[in-house]
């Protein structure tokens, strides 16, 4: 959720909401290619791109980076550890060095063709399992921020709400941006109830842009056990490989409207 | 060779000649290393690094680039067909978009150690198989033109002295920078004699030091056969993995020296 | 097509016509699946796995052996030359010695599923560019003789029927399988319509059974400029990735049933 | 350690020990050449070769083979988790499913170079990352022990001795070799003192030669503390990245020589 005090049209202060909407785009791989992603720039504000290392060789991050920038949504690097057959969904142990060095080439190289298209990598996102070790290891978070700051350093990372890394990120002068799911169940303390477990995806278009609407708000949203938990949420994620993900963000960008929640790029509007 | 005219000590005008040496760096993988790249780099003012395609992890190259930040030498990224266990060596028949794309994925990853170090990417050089092959190609250099283009257009392309791709780059409306070879042989129509003939490659600092003075102040160098070649050269390559290659690179930059020929980064001084 | 006499159910010789449909398999990576093996695989006869070098990591090598076996299907060793990214279709400049080691590392590596399923390699194919390559190429041609005997040997070879790697092949002492296909049109010359030209690729199931069944039967098939032209076919071809590809083998099939056509692995019947 | 009775000169029966030295080798890829294998080749009588994973493409593979072919040493599969880049000597959390078909696929290529020099993979050993992990990783030694049983079931395994995995393979029915280090510090526990600390590796030959003396007649060798600990050995390893590895490996053959101790290959022997 954020919002900010603006003039309403009768000249006084009125609250204004907005979110972001953030969907992983260009993870095919040479001949293969994955999710509609032409598709889902329609309702996302924000486009995660592969890199390379779990997914999306030149020509497809060339082409993804193309249909963003048509689409008018922010572009930011999906940053992976380097494991094409695994896409990147299996933990490995890489050296400090090894991560700053790996994550400063993604992001370089999705540039490249950031700047064919006449736009810039506006943020970062890891993926995978590199997403889910940078939550809680302050090692790794610290080697993300290197590679943040070694790039110039105003590169905002989306990562997720609660975590440790939101505080060792920002310890270390990055801007985080946090990121919740409305797409996924959550435990009591506010974790990702690993995909492995049954229910852990949700597909119901209904709930998940209920669940968006209350993230959005600032309400509180149900763990798996039906009780109320409170996630902060810079951006909120709708995952492109979801069965009829196009319809899920569809009907969540509906919730939002009717809710009055604006939808726009985080990076674009530079508040989180 | 180049040069300008500059007022001397007493007032007239005299002749300032200057020339730049590149030399090939970062072609180490993982584990394995290869030149000695902080030795040569205290000869060359060039260095052409590896980008992950040939050769070059990202941690060999954020090493490379800031051992050449630290020398004072120019960066600039040595592109390739995308064949590590080949080496590069070993023509590929991509399609015009894939070079395109494969070349600006390579230019963007060099460049984010680049803006890590306190500089950036100056110029673009082919390795191995892809040199040779944008040499004639008309496509292949046009594919390249439209990779440089649309990284911005400010970047300089070192390419073969003397091939077709001189001519297809520039009128593409980029930069080019010819390049000559201070230990290879050449054949009469001032091609490289291919690596695979014997004699194609000289490992004597005198000779190499001699043909690279020649290629400097513009005079003619021998063919294979002994008779006098023209080589037009706004760079002077000496290959790091020739054995002695800092022996050599001593050796020449010592000739220039004492034939009053400045050495300076072509991409540094803006003139070639 | 293929012959031999046999005896009828009166007790009088009959002569007996069968042929062999084959098609490429396994053609996943990772996260990515291609085709619809499983449904192919209750068509014919003959698997050709991919083997990790333009397709096919070892898990989906081995679920693809595991079907194979399961219909009853030989399965070949369908090697490429290393290019994941570009699917084996880009030309590639290898040394023969390459080629060898090459290609005996993906037999070796499939036959290791094999042995796991209680079966074995029992044939080769060479995808893609290599494919074409090998047609005209006499040097790469014996690099894949010396491949096959210093396997053992007895591997017979699948290669495009009238191209100059029959005989190449045959004189080095390896059993040739000479292949048509019954879903691409011919040159007059007996060769296959590149990809990229209009009508390269016959979808038609009808036309598609059609010519199969010529080939089956020796009868002369269309050039693309409507003349009869033979081509011997020791193994028929069907490609996994065209679309509708299991109606078509479908079809296929069933024009070969009604025409007295029994189909059957040309590894396992050891007759070409 | 291994002994049998045998008869004397004398006509008595003797006891007759003997030992065998292995060596990690083919630990090059494409241009890059790593150990003095033909040298450690001299001394060593079970050569590890890297299979592609960590190290090794199929020329290296198909060479470093036909000089262990030539030395008479016999040849094992040095399996790795997929990663070139870090050597493979980071972990990775891969399933059990992928442990097996990746260890099936490198083990197969290995074999097809056996093949056509006339030998056979007569033995397995993990490499690096996943050698550490199988020691103590009950599931990862199980799907080990699946690759093995889906190969044939007669392949040794070169484990860590005193190490979980000893157990877990022999109850899947494996036979397992335990191996010690002639050339690495034990801790009290009898497990390996990490490469990161200080004097984990013995570099001088004398220390080397006698450690490994002690293991091949059972007796105790000191720990890190100077306590004198129990290593079972079938096989003493020696790494060939070591500086000075082929001094070593001579050393301590001749240590072994003047102890009476025979070198030769277990998997030749059949006795552990």
């Amino acid at each position: 959720m954020a919002m900010y005090m603006g003039s309403s049209e009768e000249g006084s202060l009125a609250e204004v909401r907005y979110t972001d909407l953030n969907c992983d785009m260009g993870e095919g791989f040479g001949p293969y290619q994955m999710a509609p992603d032409a598709e889902l720039l329609r309702h996302v504000t924000s486009a995660n791109i592969a890199c390379g290392f779990h997914a999306g060789d030149p020509r497809t991050m060339d082409l993804t980076v193309a249909i963003a920038v048509e689409s008018g949504a922010a572009i930011g690097a999906h940053v992976s550890y380097p494991d094409l057959v695994g896409f990147g969904r299996r933990h490995m142990r890489v050296s400090a060095e090894e991560l700053t060095t790996d994550v400063l080439y993604q992001v370089g190289a999705l540039e490249a063709f950031c700047r064919r298209h006449g736009t810039t990598v506006r943020y970062l996102k890891a993926h995978g399992a590199l997403y889910n070790d940078l939550a809680d290891d302050e090692k790794l978070a610290a080697a993300l921020a290197k590679a943040v700051l070694g790039y110039g350093g105003a590169l905002p990372v989306l990562t997720l709400s609660g975590s440790r890394s939101v505080q060792v990120l920002e310890e270390a002068g990055v801007r985080v941006v946090k990121e919740a799911f409305a797409d996924r169940a959550y435990t009591a303390g506010g974790r990702l109830v690993p995909r492995r477990e049954a229910g852990s995806v949700l597909t119901d278009p209904q709930k998940v842009a209920e669940r968006g609407r209350q993230l959005a708000l600032g309400e509180p949203v149900e763990d798996r056990d039906g009780r109320p938990i409170f996630i902060e949420a810079g951006s909120i994620c709708i995952h492109g490989d979801t069965p009829g993900a196009a319809v899920l963000a569809a009907a969540l960008r509906g919730a939002l409207h009717e809710a009055g929640v604006e939808v726009r790029a985080f990076s674009l509007t530079g508040i989180s």
